[in-house]
């Protein structure tokens, strides 16, 4: 299980001010080196295309002139950029200069690419730790605010009261390298599910004479459901047991397929549904026609082709 | 806007005592004729394979012998079966029996399905009324029961109280026979993509070493936001204008791709998350590159092919 610290205060209660570097100066990164300013850290700052660090100088960041300069005046180095391209490019040279420092790289990618830079930083002697930052900007630094850790849990522990600047929900997710990453594109998946579905609803809404907003109160009826699914979904799936209580897979994949054909009679993109549609048909071959929702696991462990 | 009465004490408050029919006796037909019976009503059932109004029987109701003769017994007919295939193959011999009478048609199906039946009963002077139930069995003659109806409203009203025997949440959404269903098949289609996306997020942290029951408690911080999302995000679609006001369209797609790359890299089935990347995807192209996710019903309503 991960170590959670949801403590409210936590975002707000002082710990022993440090030297930090922020790399990155995009809105999160300003949030991020925002957020170790009002904790009272010391903050050094630097950005690839310079003149992104005015607002953080005024509030008492120094603004580095070169990356190797940046990460030289802290041990803990926060790196948050666009992606890993963007954060290898930036790190690779700077090997040397960051052995024996903590890095800490927040940066969102897939968990592979995560794994490889843990690998990279160990070759050079860096005490890694790879992070995901789960709320937007505005969220960063107050209780509320969830990130996730992964890497060596004494290293996680040795920075942790300076990390709760960020945010309330800290949480360590455990040693592999890659598993923050994992625990973002988990809750990212629901979330572009969930989302890609409801402008959809809206479009089939909208595609048969009904406003959005006379529909959108009653899809909360839904989207309320789902919280309380989600501790008995995952024990089946982890079980790998499937027992409907109700409508099983059979009758839920009919509906699927009528949203798909009611989708396609009024020529709206229909793919992320026919995805779905594939799926629940995989299952059902698979034989669970009578089995739970959840069953579409094997589905989708066990593609077609 | 729907006409809603969602008064606790809805269902189980008495109505003047009436004569229901009810056909289809699946779970959910039983489920309908039980909470009749409940309100005080005097309820005759039919099913077309024999044998499965016994319990019912036990409770008051009468079980016919043949459809005619079923919908003879009351001015009130209730309709619950698998789709409309079924329903017209059961409803197309009985015109002359239900002429002048009210039928209410809660089998499921698509809009247009519910239209052309409309049309049939016209032609057969009934009056007729399109539901759809929206809550699973156990839930039906609560007051948390959902059930749309669609069709004239005075016809509604004739009939809502008895109606309200089923739940408490009884809402008309307006004279076209289709909108039960437009209602039915958003909520719906927003259920299913978040179900979707969640077993497949199940999926890729099995794949990646995480169990579902690790990550399943912070996929409620997710869960948890969509709720608010749906007014404002209605206002963008019907406004057709979507400002973005932190992270725009581009960078969310960019987060899709890293799900979708994941999920390929462990041999996963990928189609849903492949449908909403070609969506976005779309949608950049018509420009929504830094407009809000819901640009993606410009990307819906004018697909690529």
């Amino acid at each position: 299980m991960p170590t959670e610290t949801t403590d409210s205060s936590a975002a707000t209660s002082p710990s022993t001010p440090s030297a930090v570097t922020v790399i990155g100066l995009g809105a999160m990164g300003k949030a991020l080196a925002g957020a170790f300013l009002d904790a009272g850290h010391s903050v050094t700052v630097w950005n690839r295309t310079p003149g992104k660090g005015a607002g953080l100088a005024a509030r008492g960041a120094v603004v580095a002139d070169s990356a190797e300069a940046a990460v030289r005046t802290a041990e803990l180095v926060v790196v948050c950029v666009l992606d890993y391209d963007a954060s290898d490019a930036i790190l690779e040279p700077l090997g040397p200069a960051l052995a024996g420092k903590t890095l800490v790289n927040v940066t969102a990618d897939v968990p592979d690419r995560a794994r490889a830079a843990a690998a990279w930083a160990a070759e050079h002697s860096i005490d890694y730790l790879d992070g995901a930052v789960m709320v937007p900007v505005p969220v960063i630094g107050t209780p509320d605010a969830l990130l996730f850790y992964a890497g060596p849990g004494d290293l996680f522990a040795r920075h942790e009261s300076v990390l709760r600047a960020l945010g309330g929900k800290t949480v360590h997710v455990g040693e592999d390298h890659g598993r923050a990453s994992v625990y973002d594109l988990a809750l990212l998946d629901v979330f572009y599910g969930s989302m890609g579905a409801l402008v959809h609803a809206f479009a089939l809404a909208r595609a048969e004479g009904v406003d959005a907003a006379d529909v959108a109160p009653y899809i909360a009826t839904i989207t309320e459901i789902l919280p309380r699914i989600l501790k008995p979904g995952a024990a089946e799936v982890d079980a790998r047991s499937y027992p409907a209580e109700d409508a099983g897979l059979g009758v839920m994949a009919a509906s699927v397929d009528h949203i798909a054909h009611a989708s396609r009679a009024r020529g709206l993109d229909s793919g992320q549904i026919d995805g779905i549609k594939r799926m629940t048909d995989r299952a059902i071959a698979l034989g669970h026609f009578g089995s739970s929702w959840m069953a579409n696991y094997e589905a989708l462990l066990d593609p077609r082709d």
